[in-house]
């Protein structure tokens, strides 16, 4: 029995992030995001991928993120998402990172350091109102913004994934109203992967991929690049009024053979799935039957000729995208909750 | 700013360990799980908390987590609940690790080794159908089963959080049956948490303890162990109308003060409590509105008359327990998907 894997088909994130340059225009750069782990498909990896595809710029979430890249990543330009830890400001130095500046207090602090970031972005608040510099406050600041040494301006849409959404334009005016107050020669980014897919004139300087290239949006365009192959470590024929898995919720409705594998929700598959998800051999659905426990998951294989010796979770009939809807989110939060027992494989 | 914590109370594990042993029989054991990373905790800090406390039996649910624990404790007992895996016979060997073996193909495995684990626990299943060797199985192939140095019997209770449950009287005579097939010496183990909570009749020689002593059951005699403390990275005043984060799924009814925290679904505060979780500051409750984001949560903050630096996450009033309901799961769940972006920060 080998271990469940986490199996990443760095080639698909290859074609998504040439679909996404195909979009764009040729003068764009492309960013990635590769906060909390890279999406869970491993930093280091995904960074090391990038760095072959001539990417050169990344986003992370946190300044411990940041460092990791670095560590992978002599030359990229690193920004930190998630607010300036100006307790930390030396590792800025340090290790050559761009903290994104999210307000005044930031600014200052900013300012007032002797061995700062040597450069940084400023967010701008276009109406989502979670992170950035408003503009009335942008207005009241601006002598005193202009004093760092800003090589982007940022913001965010906050319905980039609804795309007639009236908040898509008002949000990128907002955003480029704001931008007159800086020179125009400072690179502007508004989008993510879902403003990427708007249309080009939500591109700007520099798209933050993210979502996009890791295979969570369902697009005809894009490649899904996540797969789960799990060992089957125990099976069992059950009878006809049996029951299965944690409070037994499920009962057997005649014969049936049943299949443990040793993954749960400790690993990402949600116990929301209990009794509804589905495993594949092949191509052939196997029901999750019983509740999802934190380390195992028993699956209906009744309808498998041939009793396999892996099962596997996310097809072409069910990805992360078709998991995230069963569990009423997004295919991010699917994503970053797969842990770190699986053993992550990378095909090129 | 400094970094958002988990600030988890060792003394609170501690008094709920000793609350377990008062009402265990003198020569009951206590057994601790520490799979998922000790439920997120921790699992280095949390088995060398519990060795001080003349803990000597470790289960985990995988051989990795157990060689974690073996690197920790130099001298326990320590179980893979997780099936065998027996690619890695030799780590058994090594860091004299017990496999607990579930089935005929691993008793096998475990046989035809040269330099196999020394002893190991065999799983009996009394009805839960996930794990472990059924009774007539078990008839069948006793003298080949008995080969293997076993040196506990367990097995595991699939209803145990519902004390009017038929089944758990049932599973506890199944599970006595099967006993008999063994030498009476061989020590038995039946209840995790739940299960010991029930009643001495479930406890035999070893209780297998986790969520109950991480603070995750609801119970006077219990307490809670797990507190999030996040700095605010940004503050807004919002105006009636104005919406806030991710499709903006909130809009203001009035001017209010919204604070954002830079923790997110992505380290483990569900996406379910958009609009309906609680943040705290001391003991005032502070919504959290609009959507939570990977990284970050957006709250308001209006009724504070101070504006803190910091807000926590779970208190008396709104524990594990309280938001597993909310997001309609398990306390196990909310623990395991902390992630590893906190500092972890532990109490005496």
């Amino acid at each position: 029995m080998l271990l469940p894997e986490l199996q990443i088909q760095l080639g698909n994130i290859g074609a998504n992030l040439k679909y996404f340059k195909s979009i764009s225009k040729k003068e764009t750069e492309i960013g990635i995001v590769v906060k909390c782990d890279a999406y869970g498909l491993g930093l280091r990896k995904i960074v090391k991928f990038f760095s072959t595809q001539n990417v050169k710029t990344y986003f992370t979430a946190t300044l411990k993120e940041a460092i990791q890249v670095r560590r992978t990543d002599k030359s990229a330009k690193i920004y930190t998402l998630n607010g300036f830890y100006f307790e930390k400001i030396l590792d800025y130095h340090r290790y050559n990172i761009y903290p994104v500046i999210n307000n005044i207090i930031e600014v200052k602090k900013f300012l007032a350091a002797d061995f700062g970031p040597t450069g940084g972005a400023v967010q701008i608040n276009a109406g989502m109102n979670r992170l950035g510099i408003n503009r009335k406050t942008l207005k009241e600041n601006i002598n005193l913004i202009k004093k760092i040494p800003i090589n982007l301006i940022i913001s965010h849409l906050s319905s980039a994934d609804e795309p007639n959404s009236e908040a898509n334009n008002q949000q990128r005016k907002e955003f480029l109203r704001c931008c007159e107050y800086f020179s125009p020669k400072i690179r502007k980014s508004l989008a993510a992967s879902h403003g990427a897919l708007l249309n080009k004139d939500f591109h700007f300087d520099l798209i933050r991929l993210g979502i996009g290239v890791y295979g969570g949006i369902k697009d005809k365009n894009l490649r899904s690049v996540l797969q789960i192959r799990t060992p089957i470590i125990n099976t069992y024929t059950i009878k006809k009024g049996m029951g299965v898995g944690y409070n037994l919720t499920f009962t057997a409705k005649e014969t049936m053979k049943i299949a443990t594998v040793p993954i749960g929700y400790g690993d990402g598959i949600s116990r929301l799935l209990s009794n509804r998800g589905f495993l594949f051999d092949q191509n052939i659905k196997c029901p999750i039957v019983g509740r999802v426990s934190m380390d195992l998951i028993t699956v209906d294989i009744s309808d498998l000729k041939i009793e396999p010796s892996y099962l596997n979770f996310f097809t072409d009939r069910y990805d992360v995208s078709d998991m995230a809807k069963q569990t009423d989110t997004i295919s991010h939060e699917v994503f970053v909750k797969l842990g770190n027992r699986y053993k992550r494989k990378y095909f090129k």
